[in-house]
């Protein structure tokens, strides 16, 4: 590990000029680092250029606090290739070593000749870095992060404090998943010395509901169903609801974890109708049930604690889509 | 600090039978507390009795793992003053030093002679103890506690370090709470390594709900009402819901909490229909209203930023006492 911190270092002191990046639908993980790698550029004195690979979920948007480019929208993948963007001397990938995870940036990254630092705690690569940090046993990349601008000795500032505690926070779902373990604890307590505030991040990421998603949960929950003696949670979100509440469909977001507050759910299902007709279908999962196998054996796909799919239908048919497989695991199991 | 330790330490190593209590309507830092402090008494072979002074919510009977006795309820306060309930050379109260939050508890206290260690991390109090580990600093008691066994280089098994991790996460509402400081997020750190599993604890602790618990939340969000542009959420739960849903009055817990979720929400007010007639009105702000102020002018009383009062009326009547208030307040700093 410090033979690469060291590589990393060497690469970085060698640049001039940075893009940075992460994977699609960039989660906390993916913002903080990108953030904590761009003030530090900044502040080692080079050119740095942050690039999203697609919008960022509105609770992100303080870590960076002005709108960072998004490609296909407000950058084409020509303007990298052709140089409009910028020129660039160093590649910066976070949380990702994944073509899949790149979508279009990839058809650039495969035929540009500027060396890739990847700083990633997925355990598979694809090997896209000329230079690799990859610690998968770090329960986020902030705290791979944080380890190299401690090792090179690096100015840590209130700004890249919060935005290496925003990626370790949410990496751990605020400190409740697995992998929440000392090493995530004795970082959050290095971050807070250093200036990172939890109550105002804690705020900035969940306290920030309109009333009108509010409302929408209230009538998500009003809908829920239980099978199976609790073991399955089925809820639904019909276009009528957004219309009431004044809601949008990017407040359904993380909706479908809701019923993981109830001890004996082992898998649930959240059926949101769409505008053209169809529902978009999230399912999670305990560990009981493999929902990415249900995801995938109907056209979606995921992991096998958390995946989705769109269907096709009237709410009853898509329900029974969906609950038959659930019925079908569980009793497989039974 | 340390000389208060050291005076701690040696009433402790003096005594061989310990009855260990808290405060009235104990929280997750009484509990674990008194559980640390039971295990610790117990390794260092002696005999120590907890004891509640009142009903433990549901959600903080597993670390205890048995049944603990309640005073009014398995034990009477004459069984303490002739001695029934056994003989205690050291009494321990955890997280309080005031009289008022040992109802019934306090009429013993009073007249025994037996010396009292008092640990607790509150600025006010009644000078309860012989020996007093008092640090306000602490964001909870369990820290002081933590901090005694490695002084006194006492045996921290798994067990005490979660007993030491609920009063940690809890009494900063599992690391969000303004309280949560460096110093939390290394003990934390600690105590994993010590052996509690965040991820237990979190579940037990918060994903511990029935089926009828969450449809009733589900009915309570579906009758939430916004005034004053969201500033004001007001929300009721009816005895007709409790019939509907199968839900009890203990699954109204921390509901009100729900729309703290909403960044522009001041204050808030949960009425909840009581079997007698009239209603249960629980108060939340965010520092802009004092509710306290509220409350006590109806007969009620808690804090400014959390009270509550039973109020007489229908619900329109109610709703109008509150909110006319709650108006009246805002407006005024308009």
């Amino acid at each position: 590990m410090i033979k690469n911190f060291n590589k990393a270092v060497d690469l970085i002191n060698k640049s001039k000029s940075l893009l940075i990046t992460s994977h699609t639908r960039p989660d906390g993980d993916a913002v903080g680092c990108m953030k904590a790698f761009y003030d530090t550029a900044t502040l080692l004195g080079k050119k740095a250029q942050p690039l999203l690979l697609s919008p960022l979920a509105k609770w992100y948007e303080f870590i960076f606090q002005k709108p960072i480019p998004v490609l296909g929208n407000d950058v084409k993948i020509e303007d990298l290739q052709n140089g409009s963007f910028g020129s660039f001397d160093l590649i910066v990938i976070v949380d990702t070593n994944s073509y899949v995870q790149l979508t279009e940036f990839d058809k650039w990254l495969k035929v540009s000749k500027i060396p890739v630092l990847v700083i990633d705690h997925h355990l598979t690569g694809d090997g896209l870095g000329t230079v690799e940090v990859v610690d998968s046993t770090a329960a986020a990349t902030g705290e791979i992060i944080f380890d190299l601008l401690k090792f090179a000795k690096w100015e840590i500032t209130p700004d890249i404090a919060q935005a290496l505690y925003v990626a370790i926070a949410t990496d751990t779902g605020w400190f409740r998943f697995d992998n929440t373990d000392s090493r995530v604890m004795r970082n959050a307590s290095s971050l807070i010395e250093f200036g990172a505030s939890p109550t105002t991040i804690y705020r900035k990421l969940y306290q920030n509901y309109s009333t009108s998603r509010l409302k929408l949960l209230g009538v998500m929950l009003n809908n829920l169903e239980f099978h199976r003696n609790g073991q399955i949670a089925i809820q639904h979100i019909m276009r009528s609801d957004f219309d009431a509440t004044g809601a949008t469909g990017s407040d359904t977001e993380e909706f479908v974890n809701e019923c993981q507050r109830v001890s004996i759910v082992k898998c649930a299902a959240l059926f949101v109708e769409l505008k053209d007709g169809g529902f978009r279908c999230s399912l999670r999962s305990d560990g009981s049930v493999d929902v990415q196998q249900i995801a995938s054996e109907l056209g979606g796909g995921g992991h096998k604690l958390a995946s989705g799919v769109n269907l096709k239908g009237n709410l009853a048919e898509v329900k029974k889509l969906i609950l038959d497989r659930f019925e079908q695991q569980l009793s497989s199991k039974d």
